[in-house]
């Protein structure tokens, strides 16, 4: 019976009941963490062959002979840039390859955007006086904190099935030249799973920003995280082409969540005068990345297959974990009309709409019950939902045992928390 | 017989000489390269039992039980962190490693100040206006080109065989509020092989510099690179907390020399709140670097010690380097009083001072006979050396064989240049 049909008398037994049930499990003294999108240990083993592909000195050289061991190849290997283009859809000539993280690369593009501008761009961001992106939201928080720590003023953009809200995109980048970016997670949106549709990639490829500085960063965390048969998302960087704005798009990636989340491959592909304008400052950073990290990688995955077929592995552990969630939520919420919640077929990520104003109310129990969500609000910039609805469900990490125990936790907090709501006590 | 002894026409016939000389060469068609510090073939090869420490899964987990493979350890590895703490003569806390490079974490340190300013600053650097940094000279020219691209402004202060002229750099820091920063290589300088004397190192500890924000850039990128016995440089850390001054130093190091100049670990060490100003955008910058690089480190390295003791056999590689280009000097240029040069006990580099007015020419002979210099100029602010006289030699990377025919080749056109500016022909 839904929460809303329910009367007073009836939600008031709900919630003694409810309450009950949340002292006994408090007693069982939990730990459980559904809070980020780590890779679980048994995902990590599928790459341990990648620890002994470079193993003697014979081994680190790469296909065109360069000593990896020494210094020299800012772009990265060449079969590097290969592989990550075959991935992203580029040429390898457009891929520049980083550490062990996207988030680092983001990070140096949007503060070499802000210290010194983009390519074609007149001033640097940070010299044109308050400056502005767009956030599709719900999104990552760790785009938002880039923003935040920059004193970038971030405008939130409502998410829809297709992607972003691309109307209220078109019409703000077109009027307010203040706007220098937006970020987009194109594929299995963090955290709603959204891959955006050829639609609303081909707009985003067709914008015409006032700002002649403006940029899409393209954060194509999840481009081979298919949980089902492969998605394939439209390529921007190709559309972009089409209508003259090759120069809109900065994509990124890494192996964070194919290898090693701790010892991956970062690489980014834009066009060919971003990518001038980026080595000129990257050269003056660094000498150069790890080679031999990338030696081992492309030795690992010889070529974009590899990889695919390696994903097939991650797949097979990571869906029962999303069904165990998925089917908890079905069984336990559903019935009850108070949560929506997205269903991806990809990604690292679900998204749980619950009541209204229950969201940082159901953290707080969870929490107080031994179950660690991310904290409320985190997707959207500054830490604020305005509607205090939504929560990002990591369940990757936890075993499927500690996921089911740990996903009932959850339910049984969504419920107290909108009974709560409907007897007015929140 | 000296040159400045010799009369015109003993000059001319010398030079005559010496062209034919030059013409033979220049036939030869070499191919040789004395311009960066490279690390040799066989230096990298002493490092080849770390290529496999790590070698499985099981091989993944740090002391303290972490799981490298996986997010997290923003600050390092414990272990790692100690290790560089014992090389850097600081405590473990005060240590942050990064991915493969020194430079780039110095680089990320000045763009941070620039951006947010320093530890206890009131404002970014970039909001105070024209910022300036003062830069011993000789000096790295990497150094030099991360002001010229944030636009710093660089003062030059001479080197002198004690280390940098501390009189000139307390004057300057104490009158001008504009002067955020030094940058520093106190061991083996760069390219003069100069270690700061105690006296220097705790005349940097005692500053008293007009800005608050001031920060000493303490690049002790040899810090283990004796060529003979172990030198002793004084600790500036410990020295700046006699004077309260431990926010002033920040540190930087790597294994570029020790294990690989394309993958090895970067580490910088600071005070308490140097260190907690610098997480606070690096935790916004990445999650964090790569920590199975760091557990291959700690398990070839089980100590400083070990480092030391892999240190010795560099230095068997490198001291015949060191001896012949010394000796080539000595018994060509010596006699003839148009040159001196640097004797380095250490590190990777000699510093060459032609006769004024002639380093151009010698860097432009010695392409034009198939030998590769750091161009004249370069370890100066904006690549200007207002004498022309200094060459940087880097005599690491060849075999000792084409290093020897290098340097001939490069006496020869030291010679040349000398005679054609006795003779008033440059």
């Amino acid at each position: 019976m839904l929460y809303s049909q329910k009367d007073k008398k009836e939600l008031e037994s709900c919630l003694m009941q409810l309450e009950k049930e949340y002292a006994e499990v408090k007693k069982k003294g939990l730990k459980l963490d559904m809070s980020r999108g780590k890779p679980s240990t048994s995902q990590l083993s599928l790459s341990a062959d990648i620890l002994s592909v470079v193993n003697k000195d014979a081994d680190c050289f790469s296909d065109n002979g360069t000593d990896c061991r020494n210094y020299g190849l800012l772009e990265g290997l060449p079969k590097a840039r290969q592989l990550f283009a075959d991935i992203l859809g580029v040429k390898a000539e457009n891929v520049l390859i980083g550490g062990a993280s996207s988030l680092n690369l983001m990070y140096d593009e949007v503060a070499r955007a802000m210290m010194f501008g983009v390519a074609g761009g007149e001033k640097p961001w940070s010299a044109q006086g308050k400056v502005k992106f767009l956030c599709p939201v719900p999104g990552y928080d760790r785009h938002f904190a880039i923003c935040e720590l920059m004193g970038i003023e971030m405008l939130n953009v409502p998410m829809t099935k297709d992607g972003p809200d691309m109307d209220m995109i078109e019409k703000l980048v077109s009027e307010d030249e203040s706007i220098k970016g937006i970020w987009c997670v194109p594929k299995y949106a963090n955290p709603d799973g959204t891959v955006y549709s050829d639609e609303t990639v081909r707009r985003f490829a067709a914008l015409r920003p006032k700002a002649k500085d403006f940029r899409i960063f393209w954060d194509n965390a999840y481009a081979v995280h298919d949980l089902y048969e492969e998605v394939k998302l439209a390529n921007l960087f190709e559309l972009s082409k089409e209508y003259g704005n090759e120069n809109l798009p900065i994509m990124f990636t890494s192996t964070s969540k194919i290898t090693y989340a701790g010892a991956g491959l970062a690489a980014m592909a834009a066009s060919a005068a971003n990518i001038e304008k980026t080595k000129k400052s990257m050269g003056i950073q660094t000498i150069g990345y790890d080679k031999i990290n990338q030696l081992r990688h492309v030795r690992y995955f010889p070529d974009a297959d590899a990889v695919k077929e390696h994903m097939k592995k991650h797949a097979e552990i990571l869906r029962p974990k999303f069904k165990t969630v998925i089917s908890a939520f079905e069984k336990e919420l559903a019935p009850l009309g108070i949560a929506k919640w997205s269903n991806p077929k990809g990604g690292y990520f679900i998204s749980l709409d619950v009541e209204k104003g229950c969201a940082k109310r159901v953290y707080q129990l969870a929490k107080e019950a031994g179950v660690t969500l991310t904290p409320a609000g985190a997707p959207y910039p500054y830490g604020v939902d305005k509607n205090d609805e939504n929560l990002r469900i990591a369940p990757s990490f936890p075993p499927v045992s500690e996921l089911k125990e740990a996903v009932d936790v959850l339910c049984l907090c969504v419920k107290i928390a909108a009974a709560e709501k409907y007897l007015g006590k929140l």
